[in-house]
């Protein structure tokens, strides 16, 4: 039990061994009733291929590892389709870890991925601490950020300009007349985040008269959203902010549905403005106006990257940039905006 | 380079094996300064620590891999982000791959599960050819199906009743005074997509006088929903459905977007439902009305019943099935329809 070998395997099904390897690695390469006899020796001799073995001798695994803040928002999710379908191309499997933007976790993933060989690597890291990473790419494990970038220029990376993102927002906001800005942050230890409201910080404060207030919380999604919005509609109406906004879209939806659920109405009583550009956010209960960041590409463009060797010997390494642009939609029109880039009527 | 073996890591750091240990797989056990140390002393070496090894005594990693049609579906997103939580308290880690509805992306991605010996696989199946996962269990390894059943009680899961929840659609439609029904399926050799297009066909078919067709297609995201979305556009207004049922809220999402687009009125001239009840389905730009699978308690329930030795041993299978629940909103209200469960006000 568990001790055939792959030879024992071809020999029962009568073929080469290069056939088993075949059904086991490039099953599409072998003809179907080869594939089910190969595969019913397999299971007549429980057979349990070795990886690390076979991994040991050609030094890495077949697969990419992604670990992204959470896959289960669009933005990352777009990320990761792009990357898995440039990856196929190269016969390459994608797997993903969500770090919810824990260090434990993504320390849990990074151990994975190491441990078991991955042939690289793609990560939106959790805080500004990039040492192990860089540890990774300096023993030859292909490394690239994606949503951040290396101040060192050691790691390569493909991100947003989240400062000039946060500047257009601020801007936007104080443009449509708005005096009391909140900014709903997650995690202030993400750098992508603390960026965003550097650069409405910047926009905010060039403006006498323009009061901005930062309300940070543990996460980043639709009900941690939704707490930000029960949290706000506490305040006293004289506190309450005419301008919200953001740090992602998932937080943005969350928000409107508690003020939506509350009476509130967006645009008239609050603008509203996300980050991201999920589909989602043309879709909204109020069509959402967000900063658009270009998710396919730059899963596309991050794994074109890591597969390539020479961009792993870059130095420094290459830096992909994107200039996020500003989609206005319904939750920020009226006085002073034209409303633009929106194909829905309004809501 | 590359030598390195974990007691010269050891010796080194001046600390013993265990903490090496310690620090590779569980950091929090250990305090920062000797954390530090070691990896000093980890990088210095360039010691890579050897898992597979380790694992062969073990038998198993402290890996759960998930196999889902896309995780980038907020719907599969919840399954994950509660399987992550309830696997997160045994010390394991989760590792996610989408196969699109492919054979061979499925195929590849249980390749991995099995060749890095994962202590445990949670997969929705996109057929219904289970025999490689009755296989991969005959061998001890733990699986479990979600969002779809095994037929042969061979293999624990944990789903929603589709055939209930195609037939709570159809009658809903059927109910609000539908007479030409589209049921936007994506692709049908996905047994659960299958079942729930039975179940509308036994709500239709009850009554005379209502058309049903079937609009089906490669894949179910909100770019392939836009797609039948323009499609159905396309028809002769006599021809065009006045109730369109898609599988998922996905696809309900870019339908949506492309009638608003094009002017038509939901739920004037075409009523609108779903399927999953995903988050984004109670803010839409109108309201969409869904049928509501419970995708936490289904993740979470799961990863349980996974990491759970007895339940592995059952025969018959473990078979935890939810009856979903009509939730309407604005996209199906108006003659001969309450409106309930929305908590916003009409779009």
């Amino acid at each position: 039990m568990g001790k055939a070998r792959i030879g024992d395997v071809a020999a029962l099904a009568g073929v080469s061994v290069a056939t088993v390897s075949n059904v086991l690695n490039r099953p599409e390469k072998v003809t179907p009733p080869l594939v089910d006899r190969v595969r019913a020796a397999i299971d007549e001799l429980q057979y349990v291929p070795h990886m690390p073995a076979r991994q040991l001798r050609s030094g890495r695994s077949a697969t990419i590892g992604i670990s992204v803040l959470n896959a289960a928002n669009p933005f990352f999710g777009e990320i990761v389709s792009a990357a898995e379908l440039a990856a196929v191309g190269r016969d390459l499997s994608v797997m993903v870890g969500s770090s919810h933007e824990s260090p434990t976790s993504q320390d849990k993933y990074l151990d994975v991925f190491e441990q078991f060989r991955f042939a690289g690597i793609i990560v939106t890291p959790v805080s500004q601490d990039l040492e192990r990473l860089r540890r990774l790419h300096a023993r030859g494990i292909p490394v690239v950020l994606v949503d951040q970038e290396d101040p060192t220029r050691v790691l390569p990376s493909v991100s947003g300009d989240h400062l000039a993102g946060g500047r257009l927002g601020g801007e936007h906001l104080v443009a449509a007349g708005c005096t009391r800005v909140t900014f709903v942050a997650g995690p202030l230890a993400v750098p992508q985040i603390a960026e965003r409201l550097q650069g409405c910080e910047e926009a905010v404060g060039d403006h006498a008269g323009v009061e901005l207030t930062v309300h940070s919380g543990p996460g980043m999604d639709i009900d941690l959203g939704r707490v930000a919005g029960e949290e706000i509609l506490r305040l006293p109406a004289s506190r309450r902010p005419d301008g919200v906004f953001a740090a992602n879209d998932m937080q943005a939806i969350g928000i409107m549905q508690a003020f939506l659920a509350a009476g509130l109405r967006v645009p008239e009583d609050v603008r509203m403005l996300g980050y991201d550009d999920i589909a989602f956010a043309a879709v909204a209960a109020v069509p959402l106006t967000s900063i658009r960041q270009p998710s396919r590409e730059i899963g596309r463009t991050a794994a074109t990257l890591l597969m390539d060797p020479a961009a792993a010997q870059d130095v420094p390494a290459a830096r992909v940039r994107y200039t996020p642009e500003l989609v206005v939609r319904e939750s920020t029109a009226g006085a002073g905006v034209a409303r633009v880039g929106s194909p829905l009527p309004a809501g």
